[in-house]
């Protein structure tokens, strides 16, 4: 099969062996699967991720000597059974399904092993068990959005959030917005959110972010304390004597770029009390002052995927409308275009989400 | 008046002004106050704490071209009062107090500034508000422990623990003495702890910690993963598919060295969904690695001080003999032993608390 493939740390395209489903198996086509910014960062980043993932007991444990086809955002159709399978889903039903394995001696993921390749190859093979039957009438490329809106769904639920909490949204690219779209969804509003990008701050206003900020003009943290401050007269004088300023509603910050640094600054200028919750994913070491976490007794989330629960509740959610994924698919590729996609994705300005379409020509 | 004053990133024993007490305010003899940890840290790095506080809106600044008197862990006399007091305790009242001075531009801190000289002195001013008598049959030095002794009350208040939660103490100096004495209050068991030091092992086990670990000899995780194992058939049965080993009970990592790399140290070997909290006191930057928090999910609570509800609690606890505190006090000095006092505490082989006397001669 054709298949855009990591090798050596750069994407080519080649055919590769079709993958053969095991029991309890089945091989799917894959009819779109989208570039996710993790993808970018492990071209970029492989080896740390493998080396942290084996210190740690994390998945990510493939051999980069071998041949990776990445990709785990994906819709796909059924095309064969392997051993031990049910059945319930006829060939030719499009699936979603979490980019994972679940074999006997344990989970494999699909798009970061050497062994299951991922969407930006013609087919793959996926637990019979973990498919979800994309229902009638949603498109390929919106259902493929489910595991990306997944993402920000898991998010949003592990951060716990209570009534009066006003969320800031740091960082608006496909993270960003998942988040933005899943506050939404669950009306925790108003959102705060903030890029440096004009297009990616458009896109924020689409997915339904209340408050949009550019950082460049103005301090997204000076722009959610206006938004979090209570108006009603009562709040201020419930203050403790130390605080200074008018009393705040409680903040949840959303980490959303990935990238070393930006920890820290969240931590530096986060208010008093807030929980900060690190979706975005940076592979590289980081450096941060203890201090701003201790003054302020911050919290840190760590998050990273979903559950199966929230992975099928997002394409249910898509399915009804309740999630605006029209804006986010901004350009198709074939197994050709992905090397170039991923250069073009390096750019805020051009594109929030590059399908790939194995079998486009 | 004497007192151990830090001047130009030293310590020396000088006659300084007996500070008058302001409106509302006490004036207080120091019977005895603990040297802290945190007070050794900023010895060091005073300039470190000082910009850091300054950065993210904290409490300590000081300048330190001027005299600084630290000293927060007291109990004392009341000598006389200031204006607009209610004198509700009577002159010669034994006295503790968090060190704050509650004021009407603000709150400023007792020991950590250039104006209200803290417990390495012979006298202070404190809030009358703040005042909590110490209750009759209580020693000084026992009612100096609650400042200590209320940070570790407040970390496990903060750590939100449930029922199955196993906690894990890294550190048994004294704040991780401290957040074990308060585990053990609340009945949180078993408690696996964790030092170096053969010393503080020893104390850990006074406090009530019931698994005490030599890192040198085995890691403190693999100790924790015995004790936290559940021993009910089926509950393996619970775990998801991609789960190895046993199933574990929920760990709650508290953090009480105060040191770089601890953090890091503690997120690469901590179990999945650990919650880290962070008592220790890491006054310089730090590195992580977000992989690790974000591969096992990890949550990172920093906490600081105690609310003013903790600290009258930890009074009554301390006087109700439910928080073992004679082990703790392994010393006393005066003004003049203060510096060499500082000196011996950096070994953890010789003291746990020293108690400063400012009267001692």
């Amino acid at each position: 099969m054709r298949a855009a493939v990591m090798r050596n740390k750069k994407l080519v395209v080649d055919s590769i062996p079709i993958p053969e489903p095991g029991p309890g198996e089945v091989l799917v086509k894959t009819l779109a699967c989208g570039i996710c910014g993790s993808d970018l960062h492990t071209l970029k980043h492989a080896e740390k991720l493998v080396e942290i993932s084996r210190r740690s007991g994390g998945a990510f444990t493939m051999d980069l000597n071998r041949d990776i086809v990445m990709g785990h955002e994906f819709c796909a159709e059924i095309v064969d059974y392997g051993l031990d399978t049910k059945k319930n889903l006829k060939v030719g039903t499009r699936v979603c399904s979490m980019p994972v394995l679940i074999r006997p001696t344990g989970v494999q993921t699909v798009g970061y092993s050497n062994e299951n390749p991922g969407g930006y190859g013609e087919y793959m093979r996926l637990s019979e068990a973990l498919l979800l039957d994309v229902p009638n009438g949603l498109s390929t490329e919106q259902a493929a959005l489910t595991e990306p809106m997944a993402v920000g769904l898991h998010a949003v639920e592990k951060a716990r959030l209570e009534k009066d909490d006003v969320p800031l949204v740091i960082g608006c690219g496909p993270v960003g917005l998942s988040v933005i779209a899943s506050l939404r969804l669950k009306g925790v509003r108003p959102i705060v959110a903030a890029d440096f990008s004009p297009r990616r701050r458009q896109l924020a206003e689409a997915v339904g972010a209340d408050v949009i900020v550019n950082p460049a003009e103005k301090s997204p943290y000076e722009n959610w304390r206006q938004v979090a401050a209570w108006n009603e007269p009562g709040r201020a004088s419930q203050l403790p004597p130390w605080a200074t300023g008018p009393a705040l509603r409680p903040a949840v910050i959303f980490e959303c770029v990935g990238v070393p640094g930006v920890i820290d600054q969240i931590m530096a200028s986060a208010p008093q009390g807030a929980r900060i919750v690190v979706v975005g994913v940076c592979m590289e070491q980081d450096v941060i002052q203890p201090m701003f976490g201790i003054n302020k007794e911050l919290n840190v989330q760590f998050v990273l995927g979903y559950t199966r629960e929230e992975f099928a509740a997002m394409l249910r959610y898509i399915a009804d409308g309740k999630i605006p994924t029209e804006p986010l698919i901004t350009g198709k590729v074939g197994v050709e275009g992905v090397a170039q996609a991923f250069v073009d994705l390096g750019s805020p300005e051009h594109h929030a989400k590059i399908m790939v379409e194995p079998w486009r020509s």
